[in-house]
């Protein structure tokens, strides 16, 4: 067990969170190259943040479906850019019912084209549309450096697909579902991310615009946590999605895409785990509270359990997602350490003295030892808990983004940008010129995370790299 | 529009069914031969579907996980008959990333290698037992004929895997997800599907025993609705999933899986369906009611709307899945054959004569004209809405239930048995030989649908092929 401990973040970050991912049980390496297995705990974890992504989607007007999995080659040609981009990631089935097939099909790494495709066969007028969809599943990049959830071949994700009768309404929608994706992140995830469009060089293969929300993970690298794009025609024209417009004439819709993937529950472990495990935002985790009883004797067992049983179903009735531990032959302070792993919010712990007390001892996993514990009355337990778990969420919330403010930093000059990007994010003013962007990348490994929609500015300034005029200010840092 | 009209349920049943989907907007054909696309409508539908199944598996104990969709081709020459099963239907990835693969990818056509695998890995000890996974996704099985839900190419589906420390164990499982389907079938989709066993030469490849839940349809031909198997330690053994026992000895564990897919849609189409259209079984209709305001003027709008309106947040927040038609320019009459066609079970009118009586009309979808037709007050209208959905479903099973009754029939001879399953299904002694069942099929193209496990005479009879000692009954049919 020793030489299998889970470093500290301090010394290996990296080793830090691969461990981390196996040891809490929330995911596994599968035989197959580059792909993961998500194991029951992380699963759950996911389906948490499934639901409320699909509330906030349905909310504003998406509603589901599913298109196949594999996807005719002759699809991905149909789009110069968006080809290009993903040619060499492709899994391509060739032989399917024992014969060789006529044309390849791609395991989808993104829906663009099967979607567009099928877009052009049910959109005819502007009564159509918009047309608001999101579909739910896996898509496939060929990878084989594997980092469990921030790269993998095949990930989870969800990807909504729409089609507008305007410009104007398709860019509305592209920037709706970013404000979505952060009011998903901070309030769902403890994570403030910072929304942004996206450099030329870092946009989506196939996009006139691509939006992104960038959280800061604990090593000060940046995590990409989902993305909006908007598309133009670019799509309608190559899958030829074209409506009758109000004034009757044959126009061609104007399309977008979001997606978010399981990438986000690498961000939830690199954003607010520590070196005792993870710690799972509240309002996502799979168990909120775990209940401990604490017992040596068979009467301290039998009255222990009464309030134990009483105090799980009061929670577990006031929609507290409990879990009470009774495994025999484990000592208290094993199971501490066992849920710590795996980041439970609270724990409950309820010994003899508790009984006569009326009390319970809860444990914050964010705030570590005594100060963290405190003795609460079982009366009223499950508001009791409740107000902790949310104040948990803002405290996790406020901790990242003071770690996260106190780590963007405003150089005064290049070479002073080249020192912060080494540890840390650069807001600095930028040209605009692919060639400044690059030379930032080149000499420094950091790159435009994106040219955020908030905190710029009033007025112009001038390029941190070149001098010239600059409009806007970018992010510039190092990135998973 | 002519051309395109449903035909009758006895004008052409399949046609009716095929058309049906599509012009309900379930379902779509793809431009991936033998793949289909469910269309918003038919998505939620299932959703609701797996909220009842996903329900039901963590009531049982069960959680959710993700394996991996490409699986190594070598892993299914593990198991002998599961090979022979699958080989002629796989879809082979042979190139990743711009490569030739070493060893090919398959696309999952179900996942027991995969997840065999990753047991073999996870299970060590009898502390580890049981393991009780389900996984939500597609698989692919080739396939070129298809029709829509019920033969596709890709299909939606739950597989769960369970792995056990004994062969009682295994089998209580079995039966126990067989009774959850059973239940969710009857209870959910008001299917009443008759749950047994299945022979020798209909179990699934690699099974010790496969149950099923079999429905019969409009035209008198069997569904198999969902199955669960007993592996006994076949996949154990193909897989090395040893743990060690309380006896401190080295055992091959046992598993199950079982399966309910998109299939079941198929069900309920073919089940409740008339020649109006679709009839959605309230429990899991996208659309429990559908309120259509009836006005000429402008000032009979503004009356009718406030009405409507209330009644549509009344009976929103009662928790009915209720939609508002306000579309413009469409008839009444247009919009209730609308809906008709899309089957939802309850319609509620409301025009100026019920704004002055504060009442509104209910229109029932199973039960055509006047006689489905009742004027209620709209006061409390959300529990007699709620009400009148219960009776829905109560009116919907027991008329499938009569139906299937009066199509299962006891044939006194052979001879009988051909004639009655040309037209439903017989309910026969068969002595267990491959050699009766099989004639049965060369002679009628009627299956062995299964062994029930409910409804058995007590005592032996004759096989009604050979006429040797027969143990039980068995149900045959014509099948999809």
């Amino acid at each position: 067990m020793a030489e299998d401990k889970l470093p500290t973040r301090a010394e290996d970050f990296s080793e830090w969170y691969n461990k981390l991912v196996l040891k809490a049980d929330m995911a596994d390496y599968s035989p197959v190259r580059g792909c993961m297995v998500v194991k029951p705990y992380g699963w759950t974890l996911w389906e948490n943040m499934q639901a409320g992504l699909d509330r906030r989607f349905k909310e504003t007007g998406h509603v589901n479906a599913a298109f196949p999995t594999l996807i005719p080659m002759s699809f991905f040609e149909k789009e110069k850019e968006h080809v290009e981009g993903f040619a060499p990631e492709l899994a391509v089935v060739t032989h399917g019912g024992g014969e060789e097939l006529e044309e390849p099909l791609v395991v989808r790494p993104t829906s663009e084209t099967i979607i567009g495709y099928m877009y052009s066969k049910w959109i005819k007028s502007w009564r159509d549309l918009p047309v608001l969809i999101n579909q739910w599943g896996s898509v496939l990049r060929w990878e084989l450096r594997t980092k469990l959830f921030l790269r993998t071949a095949e990930f989870y994700w969800q990807e909504g697909h729409t089609a507008h009768a305007s410009a104007e309404e398709a860019q509305e929608e592209t920037y709706r579902m970013l404000d979505v994706y952060t009011d998903f992140a901070i309030n769902d995830c403890a994570i403030p991310v910072i929304k942004g469009v996206k450099t030329e060089t870092e946009k989506f293969a196939g996009a006139v615009m691509s939006t992104t929300i960038e959280a800061m993970m604990q090593d000060k690298k940046a995590l990409q946590s989902g993305t909006s794009h908007y598309f133009g025609q670019n799509f309608a024209k190559a899958f030829d999605i074209q409506f009758l417009n109000r004034e009757n004439t044959l126009e061609y819709a104007y399309t977008t895409s979001w997606g978010l993937s399981t990438r986000m529950i690498g961000a939830i472990i690199m954003t607010h785990g520590d070196d005792q495990g993870l710690i799972l935002p509240p309002k996502v985790a799979p168990i909120q509270a775990i209940v401990v009883p604490i017992y040596k004797t068979d009467e301290e067992k039998s009255k222990v359990m009464e309030v134990a049983d009483k105090v799980f179903s009061e929670l577990k009735a006031a929609g507290i997602r409990i879990k009470m531990d009774d495994r025999e032959g484990l000592t208290p302070g094993f199971k501490y350490n066992d849920w710590e792993m795996r980041g439970v919010p609270v724990r409950i712990e309820i010994g003899p003295k508790d009984v006569e007390k009326g009390s319970v001892a809860l444990a914050r996993r964010d705030v570590a030892g005594r100060e963290g514990k405190s003795f609460v009355s079982q009366t009223a337990l499950a508001s009791t808990v409740s107000g902790l778990l949310s104040e948990i969420h803002d405290s996790l919330l406020k901790r990242a983004t003071e770690f996260r403010d106190a780590n963007i930093h405003d150089p005064k000059s290049y070479n002073d940008l080249k020192k912060v990007v080494a540890d840390g994010w650069a807001f600095s003013y930028w040209c605009g010129n692919k060639a400044c962007e690059a030379k930032i990348k080149e000499d420094t490994k950091a790159t435009a995370r994106c040219i955020p929609l908030e905190g710029q500015p009033e007025g112009k300034g001038k390029c941190i790299v070149c001098g010239n005029e600059a409009e806007k200010k970018a992010l510039f840092g190092r990135a998973y």
